[in-house]
Parts: structure tokens; C-alpha cells; sequence
């Protein structure tokens, strides 16, 4: 009987997440619940929407005023003149726009549409939207604590969210907050299978870790927003998801 | 005790692969060495390179003329002219330049640095440089037929590159070929949590895929060429990874 290299299991007993619940908890909870503990090396990944909830990261947009940019982009591109405020306020800058869609850096250095805010899944009124959490690698940091603490094993924190792309139809997961996992992994000058040293300069684990781990916590009703991932060494090292976000000066595309 | 969803099992036992050698059987039997057997629903994670290698799709630089645009971009990019000679015989165009990169858009459609030529891990001579598949989804199928032959079972197949992407360091493993496998997902219009439509689009369930396999295949020397993926069941659609493919007059970036 052959053993996998690498494994995903949904973790699908987690109640729905409101702003100040204990998130690590919940988490530690479904891990027993799927009849698993935490080992030495595994990762969690974990949806940004249900970090964003414990943090308290809705906004009623009834409560938000748009201002004059806000109006204007919000006519330019079909959109709620609120929402493109929140999208302005959580950016440092436009990226592309045009109808139906605003592509912008995000203040802590993502690109992706509409700043990551998000309509879907959000408990109760239909005007209540979610912001990604202030600080993607600081609340991974502090889940790898939280779950240390009850478990006494610190696993690797992915914080994921499923993000658009150039070139390419169709969102993947990425990693938008990282601790204790592989963000980049540097392969120059490795040998090739012949000597040579490798051509390929940088991977990114977090990120490949991210898109799987998306994939299997599904879409929708019958989603479940954390996987825990066995195989991939998590490495003791508290390595950020920012580290994955290429500088503005180098990007040929923004 | 717990069962995962989604394994990723890597297959050692593949031999050096050159031109003209049967690749169905290569992985059949790289299958059985690892203990497994094809099962409804696995699906055939292929790094590129050894399928490329089975195609014969190795060129000789010395065999390689450069013409007139090949040696003047060749001096603005700092690369080998017969090598950017190369990559502009195998672009339709070009999408982004400076020294050291030349981003293009491959006569496939995949948007990608250097046309995804590759002289890493190509046996022989140090000029000897290896192109992508000719028709990397054509490839998929006549390999899915193969292990279909060899086990009875037709397996999802996914062929895989690890490519650069703007705004995040890091290259990631993405399906540039595929038969059997859902490229993309739609969900527009599923019902949330809370009943209402969900506004993401799509996603790409076998670049997902092929993200998480090229990091079960590592790199370098200790690398394996293929992975076997249990727990997503590929469809019986033999849906092309071209699908994947953002139109060029949709896309905000080229």
C-alpha cells in the first residue's frame, strides 16, 4: 500500500465565524473533529474570509460616505460608489480599470480586483461587505500561536484567498498571509539532473500550497473555508506572504 | 482514522526519456513501481520536459541560424541570438522585453518567458536546448489513450510547466496541456452559504492542480518528472488546457 507525498484534508466542521470569535480554537476543534491532530510539519490553510470575520472586517456600506473620486470611477466602472470608496481606501493605487472591474495594489502590496473586498458569504444584510484582514501575515502569525497553544505542535499558517490573473481565465488560490511555510523557495545554481546548475530561479510553496488548498476547500454552499496540508515540510522559519509580492519597480506589468 | 481528499503520490521510477520513447508505458510502469494502480478518477501529472523529450522536440543551437531580428533583440536582451531566434520561431508575439527577459506569446496562446525554452536537465551537449510540445492539449490526449491501452483505466492528464506571473516572485506550476481534467470551473450564479449568487466566475481546477503536482515533482536533481493525483475526480470531458487561455483582446495585461 502505497503512502501519499502529499495530502489534503478538509476540515468541514467549522460553525460560522463572527467578528471576536477565537478562530484558532474553532480551527483546533475541527482538526479533532476530522479525527486528525497536528503533526510536526503540517500547514493549515485557511480561507481569508473567515479571518476577516473573526477580525471584525465587515463594513456596512450604509455607513460609508463615497466622495468625489469614489462617484466618478464608480460611473466609470458600473459600480456601487460606496464599495469603489472602500476599494480607493484599502489601495495604494490603481492598476488597470474599465468597466466592471478595478484592478489595484492593495495597501499591503497585493494586486487583485476590487482590493479582495468581498460580497459573497457575508452573514446577514446584503450591504454588508469583507475587507481582507489589516494584516494577512500578522494574523497568520498569531494562529500559528493560537494553535500551538492548544495543540503544543505549531503548524505552518497559509492565509488563502482566490485571486484573478493576467493571461490566464480563472481565479486561484494564493497565499496572502504566511507563517512558519515556504513563501519562496530559491533553486539558483542548484545541479540540474546533469550537473548544470538550474536555469529556474524561484518557486513559491506557499503560493502552490494555496491553490490546492483552495481547490479543496471548494466553492459555495458545499465549501468548507480550511484544509489542513500533510507532507510539505512546513520549515521552522516565520517567512511572510509579503515576501512573495514582487516589487513595484520590478514588475513589467502594473 | 482519516481518510484525505486530495493525495498526491510522486512516481520515482521514471527512467531518462529521449526521443521516440513510448511515455505511456514509461508512466504505466512507474505507476506499478510505486505500489499504485490506476483508478477512475486519478489523474497523470506530467512535467512538460519528458513529454517534450518523448516529441523529439530538441534542437541543436549550432543547427540554429540567426536572422537580423534575432541578433539585434538578442543585444538588447543579453541572450544567445539562435536561442531568441527560437523563441520568436515559436511566438506569435512579443509581450514584454528588457534585459535577461523576453516575455512572449507562444504560437499556443500561453503567455510565458523565453517561448518556454528550456536548456536545463537536456542530456547531451551543453547547446542543446528543448522546445515546448507542439500541441501540448494533442499530447494530453494521445497520452490519456495510451494509459487507457496500458491499465484499462483513462486517466485525467495533465501536462505541466512552471512559469513566471506578474505581480508575485516565484514561478508556479500551471496545466499547459490537458485531456480529462475540468481546465476551468464555472460558478457563476451557485448559491452562497446564505443562498445569494456568488460573484466569483471561475476558477481553474487543473492549473490548481498542476500548481501543487510541479511542487510534489521538487526540483533539481532529487525531482521526478510525474505525480499521481488522487481525490479530484477528473471529468470524462476532454477539455483542453487551451480553454485556460485569457483571449488576448480580453486581457488587461499584454
Amino acid at each position: 500500500m502505497s503512502v501519499p507525498d502529499l495530502e489534503f484534508y478538509r476540515l468541514p466542521d467549522i460553525p460560522l465565524v463572527g467578528s471576536g470569535d477565537d478562530l484558532g480554537r474553532m480551527l483546533s476543534r475541527a482538526i479533532a473533529a476530522a479525527g486528525l491532530t497536528l503533526k510536526q510539519g503540517d500547514i493549515l490553510a485557511i480561507a481569508q474570509k473567515i479571518v476577516s470575520k473573526s477580525e471584525g472586517r465587515e463594513v456596512k456600506l450604509a455607513d460609508v460616505e463615497a466622495g468625489e473620486q469614489a462617484h466618478a470611477l464608480a460611473r466609470e466602472c458600473d459600480k456601487d460608489p460606496r464599495l469603489v470608496q472602500l476599494i480607493l481606501d484599502e489601495s495604494l493605487r490603481i492598476v488597470r480599470k474599465r468597466p466592471g472591474v478595478i484592478i489595484v495594489e492593495h495597501r499591503n502590496g497585493i494586486v487583485l480586483a476590487n482590493a479582495g473586498i468581498d460580497r459573497s458569504n457575508v452573514d446577514g444584510e446584503q450591504d454588508r461587505v469583507l475587507l481582507l484582514p489589516a494584516d494577512p501575515d500578522g494574523s497568520a502569525r498569531r494562529l500559528r500561536e493560537a494553535l500551538a497553544a492548544e495543540s503544543g505542535v505549531a503548524p505552518g499558517i497559509l492565509i488563502t484567498d482566490s485571486i484573478g490573473r493576467p493571461w490566464r481565465m480563472g481565479s486561484l488560490g494564493v497565499a496572502i498571509g504566511c507563517s512558519g511555510v515556504l513563501a519562496l523557495a530559491d533553486l539558483r545554481g542548484r545541479p540540474d539532473l546533469f550537473g548544470r546548475p538550474m536555469e529556474t530561479s524561484e518557486t513559491s510553496p506557499a503560493d502552490a500550497l494555496a491553490a490546492a488548498a483552495t481547490l479543496a476547500m471548494g466553492e459555495a454552499a458545499e465549501g468548507t473555508p480550511a484544509v489542513l496540508i500533510r507532507g510539505w515540510p512546513a520549515t521552522g522559519d516565520d517567512q511572510p506572504a509579503s515576501a512573495i509580492l514582487r516589487p513595484a519597480a520590478e514588475d513589467l506589468f502594473r
